[in-house]
């Protein structure tokens, strides 16, 4: 049974620093402080921490803990930001820190993938593409360079790109069981293989989505498709003038989408969360969130965005994104619309022009323009910067940190982040819906409502209601809780499941699917008959 | 226990009469054989047929099974050609029929999906989009019109168009359990869902891939992807005038299919795969099989075929397709190879100039030509046919039946048809070393070699490789066992491991993977206690 005591035993600490050494296992109040840091309104911090540097390692230490009985929390890189951090699901854990796991096993750039370990960065990896001249891609998303691959891509996250649904860029895992057994799954399993990268399925059952949010297994190692660099992209940047035009340009998009015009996932967010992304909430002029109406106009106007604001990638040869290009402007341009196309040539012009009329305000708003569109760009392109983390801000007392797109850490900086991230079909009218739903919700709680919506597939929206809030206001943070409890019950009424879920919350979903719970209960007990996995990590409540 | 003893008691058989109605519980000498016809030199016959009507029906048929300890074997329309047909996993099984269970649960145009049963054909979907006039494409496999849709996604079988790696084509799967239970994976576990067709991963973890391949669970209804009709379609065809140009062939489509040109499934056959797709062995001229060299050449040159030749599809809006054309005519053109591309257009064009030139030898020659072509075009736009099974009747004595496009049934039939399906590395190197491995092997045994590399993922082709023989001869029928044998054991020592195993083969398949026994035992167990659903399919060997 699992030790639920708040504190944790000397036998089995010592078990573990035979292993992974004393230097790694770590008990003391500083460190268990650190990890226990959340942007969340409440977590639970460890008992203690363990950081092995191996598959074998991670192995022994799973089974000294199942002998034990003592529960242990894996994690890759702890940045789940406005989810859990890099906090455990419940008391008496034991945080597995794979972070010293952090070997780029493998990159074939012939066949473009990259075998990678759970401490792995997204960062580390864009820069050793950089550093081998390997031409080849990574999808980023938007939690910072020090964001693990291996942590996001097993929490189904998404990106930006045609990899961007990265449930799908999976080939072969390895996963260390309950019960310390090491498994490969795919074709990984087989003596010889060739082909454990390049295709993710194997003979016999497909286990590899039974490791993606589950407490099943550790993950320790897995491949992960890559994209060759293309011939051209496009970067496609949209702004809408009125609220209710997102609609139509939602079913452009699934249009787009389904026909194969548009690859990668497109990314549309409200004023707010665009707003949010360059300055926190204009404490001076706006007294409590929500802003008013008449305030959001004016932050839009000096912001230069419009109600909504979205952004794509083409991708691929250069008559084929002219192609992708022509269509997109026929079916996502008119009026109270600016569409704009960001290449590279276009930019080095930009810069040009802009360098050249640099004593004009007309030159230094585009050299502006261009230096603030140049993280997005970038981010499509496999660069990853901390710049797409200001929105946790939004509610900090002190604001941006001037080095946050190099440095953002927002549970160390104490952000308040919520983040509740319901699915809706691909349409205009559930776009609307979502927002009518929901509004109110954040509205009457006393939160602005950020939003995205994202064409992770061609035929639903992966919506992220961003919570932000001011953890140092005791009075906000439980009005934080709240309308984060209230919204989830809304969404789960209205069919709008969240696609992920933050660990105060995963009872209350897990919860609204009670006929699957045997299943899962019996698959759990299967492969970790201890029950010392992340205990309540996805678990249907008992 | 499973009942092993090829009888079966007649409790069971009037539990099952009263769920499902007596006329559908049937053990009667003449059923018994029919389900136990195979296309495969050693098969079971059934002890006994269910036939349910509904998921209620299947869940009530599994408990009683469970009950009494009688093993079923769950077939959707069971024409799982050259892998097991519709003949049960071991002695003693009672097959789970469930044709009945044919309804079209739902097509939604706007969202390009349909809900279906595993009654539902190929053909049946294909014939009710064209009766209901929705604008959406099926991908189809070669099995014919008859095959299930259900059956193959399950198996994880590949087709021909963008949505030709059909497992992701999966959303939302409704699943009897070994203990009856029934459960929706993905969002549909959630009351009120709108999702469960068209985000398929849900919350918490992803299951679908387990009940793909195993015997975990009866898959009795489940959301498919469907493709919008594009604006464009162009069929290319390539014909390769010599054996080794395969190899820069495939390093192409590899690329073309990495940077997103080519999007669907591009089927590579050799030879004889395309030469037995219009006519049987030549026993006349030939003797035994293989085939000289000579006579490969004088039946090639015969058909107007050279030693390879590929199809695929191209989809998306006209400039999409025109860009699309122009990279592969550069990619894949060339001395020795001849591209031909194939739209509504030029169809119907050659179609009015043959019909004009009728009378010449030019025009019935273009006349043919185009008529021969027809089945592959349509097949690539949703439309299923019985053409693509004639390779099985390749070694029959009676050669293949006249009517075979409409009514092939290679089971029925009694073709002898063994397939043997090794995942390669998509470069041209490991194409080449795939036939140099298994081309003598085949040719000891006396067979010729059909086969058949399809770029199913961006990095793996599937190779199918084709064992026809005469099952009307022991001798050849015990040759072409043997000859599966040597050539699995030859390609799992080269790591080419098949992404499909025949009935027969899988215990030694399963068996080179001994290290994921234990996990996949424990599943089952979990999911099936009493061990009754179609023990030994895709089991690790005991």
């Amino acid at each position: 049974m699992a030790n639920n005591l708040g504190a944790i035993d000397g036998q089995v600490l010592d078990d573990w620093a035979g292993v992974v050494g004393a230097d790694h296992v770590l008990t003391d109040t500083d460190t268990l402080a650190r990890y226990g840091r959340s942007t969340l309104p409440q977590a639970h911090a460890p008992v203690g921490v363990v950081r092995p540097a191996s598959t074998d390692e991670v192995a022994a230490v799973v089974r000294i803990a199942g002998r034990h009985g003592v529960p242990l929390y894996p994690i890759s890189r702890g940045k789940n930001w406005g989810y859990g951090d890099a906090c455990p699901s419940g008391p008496g854990q034991v945080v597995l820190d794979l972070a010293r796991m952090d070997r780029i096993v493998e990159v074939d750039e012939r066949l473009a993938y990259a075998v990678v370990e759970p401490g792995v960065t997204q960062g580390q990896l864009a820069a050793y593409l950089r550093e081998t001249g390997a031409r080849l891609w990574l999808d980023c998303t938007g939690a910072g360079p020090e964001a693990s691959l291996i942590g996001n891509v097993v929490e189904r996250g998404f990106g930006h790109t045609p990899y961007g649904n990265r449930i799908h860029t999976l080939s072969g895992l390895q996963v260390v069981l309950g019960d310390g057994q090491v498994i490969e799954t795919g074709f990984g399993a087989h003596p010889n293989t060739r082909t454990q990268s390049l295709y993710p399925y194997g003979v016999g059952p497909w286990l590899d989505g039974i490791f993606t949010q589950s407490n099943y297994g550790v993950v320790t190692r897995l491949g992960l498709w890559l994209m060759p660099e293309p011939e051209a992209f496009t970067l496609v940047v949209g702004i809408l003038d009125s609220h209710e035009d997102v609609a139509p340009v939602v079913d452009a998009l699934r249009r787009l989408r389904l026909d194969g015009t548009v690859r990668s996932v497109v990314h549309i967010g409200n004023d707010l969360r665009l707003i949010s992304s360059g300055r926190p909430f204009p404490r001076d002029r706006a007294g409590a969130p929500p802003l008013s109406p008449d305030m959001r106009k004016a932050l839009q106007r000096e912001v230069g965005f419009g109600a909504w604001a979205f952004s794509g990638g083409l991708y691929g040869r250069r008559d084929q994104v002219a192609a992708a290009r022509r269509a997109v402007k026929r079916e996502l341009g008119g009026p109270g619309r600016t569409l704009v196309f960001l290449d590279d040539r276009t930019l080095a012009l930009g810069h040009r022009v802009a360098g050249l009329l640099g004593f004009t305000g007309w030159g230094k708003r585009t050299a502006e323009k261009l230096r603030r569109s140049r993280p997005l760009y970038d981010l499509h392109r496999g660069v990853p910067s901390g710049h797409f983390l200001a929105g946790a801000y939004w509610r900090h007392r002190d604001g941006l940190p001037p080095d946050f797109a190099t440095n953002a850490e927002p549970a160390r900086d104490q952000c308040g982040l919520l983040w509740i991230a319901p699915v809706i079909p691909a349409t205009g009218e559930a776009a609307l819906e979502l927002d009518r739903l929901v509004a109110p919700i954040f509205a009457a709680h006393g939160f602005d409502l950020l939003v995205t919506l994202s064409t992770v597939t061609e035929r639903a929206l992966d919506a992220v209601l961003t919570i932000a809030y001011d953890k140092s206001d005791p009075d906000e943070t439980a009005r934080a809780r709240a309308c984060a409890e209230a919204v989830i019950t809304a969404v789960l009424a209205a069919g709008f499941v969240p696609y992920r879920v933050g660990i105060p919350f995963m009872p209350q979903v897990m919860g609204n699917a009670p006929t699957l719970a045997p299943a899962l209960t019996a698959i759990k007990a299967a492969l970790d008959p201890h029950g010392i996995l992340a205990p309540g990590r996805y678990d249907p409540p008992m």
